[in-house]
């Protein structure tokens, strides 16, 4: 992977929320399980690279990288066929890579899309490394948005100020604390712990910790009186879709606190760019995972036999609960979002 | 103990909700760990049943009687010494149990005066036998209420209705199921699993499970999407202490589902009676736990070591997001809960 002076890309790789091609396998950390352990998850053909997805062995940006980097192993299955077949392949990857989850697959097919249409103008002997390149610029190009978006989230975080996160992108947090030091402001970090899967104490948390900035895990009953009582500056979250009416789809939870940060007066910015391919939220599915997840805590049962589970994995929160869309354009309020495309 | 034909003590004795003096012993259910395995404590000092209280060995209607039983057991440490040394002793006992956690000490202070005024005037041969009987006089009194508030709270739930819980008390529960049952009437009840204790996951959903209803437990970040996903009826809590002027403090949590049944237009119905030692919050201390019980679940860490947690136990929802308060004399509206004394 090569180097660029104006970025870290260490830091990107040091958490690994990249998938990886190399030889015929894409590499994934396993996140349901960092930072307790750092384990690996292995993928040998593309189908197995949908089903890490679906798993939710990695989230936040990691899925869209982990599908353009799915598309690369796709092409080295399909090395040898014919044309046609390879085409077809590739098509049937295409939709498998980014239907593993239902909430996001809008984006997913864009991503997916461009790696199919360079494939249609690209020799067999070509192919791996052209799709390659293609995911790489993905990820380049998504990291120098995040760039922006955080520093423009930075400059919403006042010195010395507290900020409350929600299932917030790992690769978001590095760029806006990256920043934050940049423009030498400091901030205190408190993250609900995001239940069922942990993030905020496993992800959000262990980032902003091992940037040596301060940060509090809460449970996720506590926000609406944390928010008050610890004086929280902002609330933040990314999103896993922005709607072009301004509805935020992200990490269940979030609806919740944007509720009780709009009650007692507290501005909720989310981070993100509006998707085209939502005007509203009338296609948004909400994924509605395996519901054991919720009777368990790290694997151990937390409930009596007979009683059921639930687990939706996004909710919606209406843009008049939002004061800001953190874009890499800057921050744009939720009503307007169509001038984001202007 | 008695058996009575107006109410099922068989009930109370099985989920062990009571602490219960015997022979220079108290034994209380660790709850803690139910139902996942049935432990008890067993407390051979007052000191000790202040250190279950504060360890929260029990909760919900719990810790009262335990203090009750805990004074029971001061009298049996104190037997023999003369009339003063006694009163002495078992004024410490009563200030141990009573202050063992904050934010529910005035009404501890008002179980334990009871007893330390019955002390003064018995006999040193008759006292254990008094106090016990004092004891069991306030279990029996409170169950009597929680049956009477059982019942209001079950003609406020619709036929085959929908109910939100937090951090139910499981004998509330009790009389609230057996008069829906009474009335021919079912319902399906929807647990968050409150963290990190995990009570309505493991105490509240076993109760409901156990007694026959359908029940789903989800995670602390779902409530918001749940209440109008799943059409919820109404939204409803115990409270550790309702204020005169109407104010819930209840376990962390009640006030953002509080704030999000208001948002949805979802009536929130608490039970209990006012304190009349709190006329408004001015008096109430939020209790705040020991914060490695956040960065843990069931006893696995889940965060990286230099993250800090932040426990506060308990909330307080205003008035105006309240629909009623369900006392043991009918429905209320909590800004006229001076009506209660009348």
């Amino acid at each position: 992977m090569e180097k660029r002076a104006d970025y870290d890309l260490a830091f990107l790789l040091r958490y690994e929320n990249v998938a990886w091609y190399d030889e015929g396998k894409v590499r994934i950390l396993d996140r349901r399980i960092y930072p307790i352990e750092t384990r690996f998850v292995e993928c040998t053909t593309h189908r197995e690279v949908a089903q890490a997805i679906a798993d939710m062995v990695t989230q936040s940006y990691g899925p869209y990288t982990a599908a353009a980097m799915g598309m690369v192993l796709a092409a080295y299955e399909a090395k040898g066929m014919s044309y046609d077949k390879r085409m077809q392949y590739l098509r049937d990857a295409a939709y498998t890579l980014s239907h593993a989850r239902p909430t996001t697959s809008a984006k997913m097919e864009r991503i997916v899309g461009g790696a199919l249409e360079l494939a249609a103008e690209t020799e067999d002997k070509d192919l791996i490394d052209t799709l390659f390149r293609y995911a790489f610029k993905k990820i380049d190009d998504t990291y120098r948005s995040y760039i922006s978006v955080g520093r423009h989230l930075a400059r919403l975080i006042p010195d010395g100020g507290t900020v409350m996160t929600q299932c917030y992108a790992d690769t978001v947090i590095g760029t806006t604390l990256r920043a934050l030091r940049e423009s030498g402001k400091t901030a205190k970090f408190i993250c609900p712990e995001t239940r069922p899967y942990f993030q905020g104490s496993r992800l959000t948390a262990s980032v902003i910790c091992d940037m040596g900035f301060d940060v509090t895990v809460i449970s996720d009953n506590m926000p609406a009186y944390v928010l008050n009582k610890k004086n929280v500056d902002l609330f933040t979250s990314a999103a896993d879709v922005i709607t072009v009416d301004g509805h935020v789809v992200n990490k269940v939870g979030t609806l919740q606190i944007a509720l009780a940060a709009h009650y007692w007066g507290i501005p909720y910015y989310v981070t993100g760019n509006p998707d085209p391919a939502h005007k509203d939220i009338s296609r948004i599915t909400i994924e509605e995972r395996n519901s054991e997840e919720v009777l368990h805590a790290r694997e151990i049962k937390v409930t009596m036999d007979g009683v059921k589970g639930y687990y939706p994995a996004f909710d919606i929160t209406p843009p008049h609960l939002c004061s800001g869309v953190v874009t890499d354009k800057g921050v744009i309020p939720p009503f307007c979002l169509d001038r984001y495309f202007e």
